[in-house]
């Protein structure tokens, strides 16, 4: 049912199909590195599950493999970047390496961006900002398959927010996570699996709730973290509303229901209200607030505070938001990396149509 | 059960409690409009309701009446703001218009305050942005009340975020929530009915769901926006996670279960982290990012499309945030505001301990 491959070899394997697809020798590098770091950190459905789709959009002519990806408005601490229909996996950390130049200077930095696609884990972004001793923030707009409470559009995507806060002796610590109630790759393994779905996760078409895990495929929609008015769905819809409008409204991409779909079956929007999708980035100088050593042994003593915390009965541990995506990394670093069969299957069948090995 | 007053009875009474807790006439005015604008826009558990709170504070030596709130440190985008154990009422409008001030100059401005207290509702805050065509951020740390995800101890408050964004046409994008499933305001309310909780709101003090609304008055706690595992709380405490580190991590204040309570009767927790409560604030100046008027005509076609998004049955139109805080502001500007009995009680208390009229 899956086979295991090294990180290597599936890291080898995408630069080259990047390559084929005509990015340069150091875009494809990189696209490659931040598309794997998803399989690598378990989030399976955000890494070489996704390869053949981006083959797809660029078939489509939805992605331009030599993008100019330039600053086109700044001020001390903000900018908006274009990314000229390039690959977000490699727009993404441009503009976050404008957010961290701009902190380096005015003690923070926030790049919006239009004219992207889509940019794999936010959580890589993020943690680009560590190493300087900075807080990294990054989301992203993305196909609508989301209602808003009490809509039955599907009017937003999963839209996730990532922030990475570094520590002292301590990892850092990162949040990565879609504003839904779960993000569509969990419903994608229900799928496989034939289970029903929880409440809370789906409704269908008409805007009843449901727990059949194929519902978006006719006409249903996915829900805001909350699930329903009564446990606070009101609260996901404002956070994936604000992503949205952080990463697009500001940047002159496409919002809402008009951001371009990632599958490349679907048409883009009649009358788009911008320019490709959307992300925003933002870095923090710890040492713009106070001495980066003094706030790094505080973040030390609050995550030793929490992991420490008194567990609900059969629980080990309070996780600190990153552990257990760190702890996937350290071993599939190690053990190698299960791909399920149907995804082999496509990447073989990218290998044969761009004549490559796999 | 009920009594009306007019805005302006319940304004200048609470401006006249500020003035004999020591306050400058400037200072009392400014938190008296800060209280008051949680009870015009309907938050009646942030408003006059907590006003007792703020008065038995005060009696315990917890809130400098004159406090000499100043920057500490700064960068051109960034600072951070010791409120000297002043009204979080004050404090927090200072501060942002730091963040306004920053922004003006380096596109945005960011400030982490400590040493406050509890600073009313975020949404005024945040809204303090929109007439410079800003967006406006605040957040705050709060008494702990609420257990992360697989723990028993109550570790985080309910740390509300609020985002306020400017539009044209069309009234401000206002989002102003708790990063719990329910506030405990909610609760309050079901405890006064004798009526049971929905599930995901609550746990009891050893880590099960319950529906018990009295749960937090013998050990339970408020569970984090998602209410459990499946339903994503682990998103739910990160969002109050990083609440807590961007305003008391950062700030030098006290963070987690070290944050000290809103009520008097509460000790302050040992060996504190930092001083006192802390707050978060960002301002980011909308034409740092592209022209205000193509930003704000934009925003006029995202709210239009989100407003006239086909609805589920029985609801008669998807909401914006900040509708319906809006149209009960209006309300009750033109009709008064209902006080319950037991806090129209509990403010004669008050006029009796002061000798002023109520």
């Amino acid at each position: 049912m899956e086979q295991i491959f090294s990180y290597g070899q599936l890291r080898d394997f995408t630069r080259d199909v990047f390559l084929k697809m005509g990015c340069s020798a150091g875009h494809a590098d990189l696209a490659a590195t931040v598309l794997l770091s998803a399989d690598l950190r378990g989030i399976d459905s955000h890494g070489v599950a996704r390869l053949s789709g981006y083959v797809r959009l660029w078939e489509a002519g939805r992605i331009n493999p030599t993008p100019d990806i330039r600053i086109v408005h700044e001020t001390p601490s903000t900018a908006v970047v274009d990314g000229d229909g390039g690959l977000g996996l490699v727009v993404a950390p441009f503009a976050m390496q404008v957010a961290i130049d701009k902190a380096k200077i005015a003690g923070t930095g926030w790049v919006s961006v239009r004219h992207s696609n889509h940019f794999g884990i936010a959580g890589y972004h993020a943690m680009m900002a560590l190493e300087q001793d900075m807080i990294g923030m990054a989301m992203t707009n993305a196909s609508p398959l989301v209602a808003p409470t009490f809509a039955t559009e599907r009017m937003l995507g999963t839209n996730p927010i990532a922030v990475a806060i570094p520590a002292g002796e301590q990892p850092p610590f990162v949040a990565d996570f879609a504003t839904t109630t779960a993000a569509n790759g969990k419903l994608e393994i229900l799928q496989r699996k034939e289970q029903e779905a929880p409440e809370g996760w789906v409704q269908d078409k008409n805007g009843n709730p449901s727990t059949n895990p194929n519902e978006l495929k006719s006409g249903g929609a996915l829900l805001p973290l909350g699930g329903d008015r009564e446990h606070g769905s009101h609260k996901g819809y404002c956070l994936g509303a604000i992503v949205d409008i952080f990463s697009a409204v500001l940047s002159g991409a496409n919002y809402g229901p008009w951001a371009p779909p990632f599958v490349s079956f679907l048409p883009l929007p009649p009358d788009p209200v911008g320019k490709g999708l959307g992300h925003f980035f933002g870095a923090m100088r710890t040492d713009a607030f106070r001495p980066a050593d003094e706030f790094k042994a505080h973040m030390d003593t609050w995550i030793n505070r929490f992991r420490s915390a008194q567990t609900v009965p059969g629980e080990e541990k309070v996780l600190i938001p990153g552990d257990p995506e760190r702890e996937m990394q350290a071993l599939r670093l190690e053990a190698g990396i299960p791909i399920l069969a149907p995804v082999v299957k496509d990447l073989g069948e990218v290998a044969s149509k761009f004549k490559i090995n796999f």
